[in-house]
Parts: structure tokens; sequence; C-alpha cells
């Protein structure tokens, strides 16, 4: 019932973000959210290059997804990047591909696997903090599109 | 193991939630995140207010500061309403109260009462919806913190 109940929770909260960057158009993507701060396309890209990242973190496959690091991850949002409709397009179906993938393997998990490590802490590191198990990462990666999803909602509309 | 990792899920949220708040001085608190949005004294009062409902809910004692909620949970946000520096320490103090009677409730849970039905819902319901259970409130809630602090790191320093 603790796995049913996270997956149950990751479901809740990607379906609530999908909702969220749904009710956007191709010309709010590409505002600001507030004078300053990032880009509805730069949030999803972002969140999109993370959850990809989680893939062989969790030990479900390759990257499929990359090349997106450069501009979601390790640089900062841009306002004057142009962006093509097409390109929203493009990030709306990764978005859904790359947690549709996560959530298939989640899916398949038993309670030990659930509670492996996670490939980013190594093996002397997992015995003296077991919390990061792959369990504790899901956890905290749904927080993290929470934390992102609270900024979404200051757009105007 | 699964509650290992969500106590320190909690934990560490509730950590940075308060070390968030922290690094504002009381005229900052009352001043609004960004044009429009909700002040810090706001969101520090709705987080206490939602958090000490969680303790009836949890089955985990009465509320301590059911008044919070006229001012922070069933009105929004008023810039205009002026505060002591004595109330935002009031807060803090409430802050660091309630969360520490939730961890020290959640801490004496066996796997059992985890999983049992949170009192916002009703037995036939939780017969259809067993992941509402206090598991998932938990998990809930944490994120829900998260949401705000979103919002809370945009107030410019």
């Amino acid at each position: 019932m603790f796995i049913e109940t996270i997956l149950h929770h990751w479901e809740q909260t990607i379906k609530r973000a999908t909702a969220a960057f749904d009710q956007y158009d191709d010309e709010e993507y590409l505002k600001q959210i507030l004078p300053g701060k990032n880009r509805v396309i730069y949030l999803l890209g972002h969140l999109t290059a993370v959850h990809d990242r989680m893939l062989p973190l969790l030990g479900l496959g390759e990257r499929k997804f990359p090349h997106l690091d450069a501009t979601y991850i390790t640089s900062p949002d841009n306002p004057d990047l142009a962006a093509e409709t097409s390109e929203i397009a493009t990030l709306k179906k990764q978005w859904i591909e790359v947690n549709e993938a996560l959530t298939n393997g989640l899916r398949q998990w038993t309670a030990e696997e659930w509670l492996q490590r996670h490939t980013a802490v190594s093996e002397a590191d997992f015995a003296k903090e077991p919390h990061r198990n792959r369990f504790g990462l899901v956890i905290n990666r749904a927080a993290h599109v929470s934390y992102h999803l609270g900024q979404l909602v200051w757009l105007k509309k």
C-alpha cells in the first residue's frame, strides 16, 4: 500500500502539472511568468530534462532527450531566445513521453526494488544514508514539480 | 524503510522551509513577494494553519491555533493589514511548535498506523480509495510546502 500511495501521488502530480501547462497558448509559453522570472517554456523544458535524467538514476534505461540539458538545466532562461511553435509542441510531447516511461517503470517494481539505492549515490554513502533510495528520489522529484507549479500559477492570464 | 524515507522527506521539507523563512527580516515579512502576490507573513501563517489542521486529521490531537484560519486560510492576503513585530515572532514559534507536534506523532506510528485513513475521508470512500491514508496526506502536505517555497524564493532580497 505504501507503493500504491506513492504511485498515486506521482501520477497525480504529473497530471496536475500537465493540466497547468496545457492551459497556456504558444504565445504565453514565450512570456516570462513575472518580469525577470523564467518563461513557461523554460519551466516545461527544465522539468522534462530533470525527469529524463531520472531514467538512468532509477535504472529504467538510457536518457531520451539529453540535449535538453544545455538549454534547460545548465543555462538560466534567456527571454530573448526565440522558439518556434513546433518546439513548444515537441517539448509537450517529450514531457508526456518521459513521464510515461518513468511511470511504466515504477509500476513494475517490487518493494525491494523501490528501496534500492539510486545510481547517483555510492554504495558506501547508501550504507550510511539508506533513505537515498529510489522511493526517496521519486518523492523528491514530485516535490520539485510542485515547487515550480507554485511559480507557474503566478502567470497572469 | 518506506517509513524512514517519508519521515526524512517530511523533516527535510520542514527544515528547508524554516531556513527559507528565517532569512527574511521583519520588514520583509510585510512585503508582497511580488506586486499583487502574497506577503511572506501570509505564507508562513497559511502553512502554519494548514499544518495545525493536520493534527486532528491524523489523529494526533486537537488543533493548537485554530484562530489562524480566519486570517490565513479563509481570507486572501490583505497587504494593508498591519502586523506587529511580535505577531511575526509568534507565528514563527507556532510554525516550529506545530511541526514538532506533528513530527513527534509521525515518529511513533507503526506501518499499519501510517496506512490508516485520515479523518477527512469517510470509511466508505476509503474502501474505494485506500491511497487516502495518512501516508498520502503527509506526502501531499509536504508537496504543498514545496509549492509555496517555489513562490517564496522569488522575493527580491
